[in-house]
């Protein structure tokens, strides 16, 4: 790493594609005051300190009313000059979550439309965006193949400086479950 | 995504693991003032708006004098309260390259020693950090079974509303290749 330090330059974004796997279907909202209304995964900026799968399950319920845990990464979309970011950059994460309930109680000022939707469905509709679109493709290549296929896991690991943990998130394969 | 504009909470610093797939080496370096020497993959921090392969190919030049291009994203770490970044948070990703020249020329402000080592001994070696020895198993079960297995590749997608480009990472699939 650098010699010199740095100073922060990226908001972080995250969304949670709560899927449920029983049914094949995912959560989806739709936003209010949008041009075109696209089915997306329900998600929003994490607070500072804040680990992405806390925001991830924060935002889902804060959106949705669903509750649910984390389980894996999925995708990560980094973007410059994000305009709701003041000019400075804007990485966004895309995690996959599991459902501890299911019924929906959608936040009006934030969504027009809450559903859970089938996989397939959302991974064929035009109503959506180019990212949610491969992300439901990839997901239901999880779903058919199993979701070690597109995982990137979290391990929590000390650092041995400061006594504090960090979040390390990779493809763990079996051998490497030390 | 929230209502509210955010603000940067992260900075974020980018090492590029270099892959030899032929000989099946990695370039490692080990830093100058350190207490423990230990093997890691060359990285440093984004500078603004720069993107993450762009840093990792120019943070590796400058650390080693090799040359290389960028393959795909292989990690996260996420860390609060980080010491080189004020008390904000770090966002450490790490990266496949693939070399285009071999010589190294390291910077002998930054590395004390700097060597292409095999992947397998660099998965074995307790010379090394732990994120560091996870990825090498990574890319120790990359070069078996395939770099497929591991890769979450770029994809480049237009933003609708600014007419710029914003970078995707995910597993692709080649049903998914639209």
């Amino acid at each position: 790493e650098s010699r010199l330090p740095g100073f922060a330059t990226h908001q972080i974004g995250v969304a949670g594609a709560v899927v449920d796997e029983s049914s094949g279907k995912v959560l989806v909202v739709q936003d209010r005051n949008k041009t075109k209304n696209a089915w997306k995964f329900p998600g929003g900026l994490s607070d500072p300190g804040e680990n992405i799968g806390t925001t991830a399950v924060r935002e889902v319920f804060e959106e949705t009313g669903v509750r649910s845990e984390f389980r894996s990464l999925l995708s990560i979309r980094q973007q410059h000059n994000h305009p709701g970011a003041f000019g400075m950059s804007d990485m966004y994460i895309i995690c996959r979550l599991s459902p501890l309930t299911y019924e929906i109680n959608f936040c009006t000022q934030e969504c027009l439309r809450c559903e859970w939707l089938d996989i397939s469905e959302l991974a064929k509709t035009s109503e959506t965006t180019p990212i949610t679109s491969r992300l439901a493709s990839l997901l239901l290549h999880g779903l058919e193949h199993g979701f070690d296929k597109i995982d990137l896991n979290m391990e929590e690991l000390p650092a041995v400086y400061s006594g504090r943990f960090y979040q390390l998130y990779y493809r763990q394969f079996p051998i490497l479950k030390l």
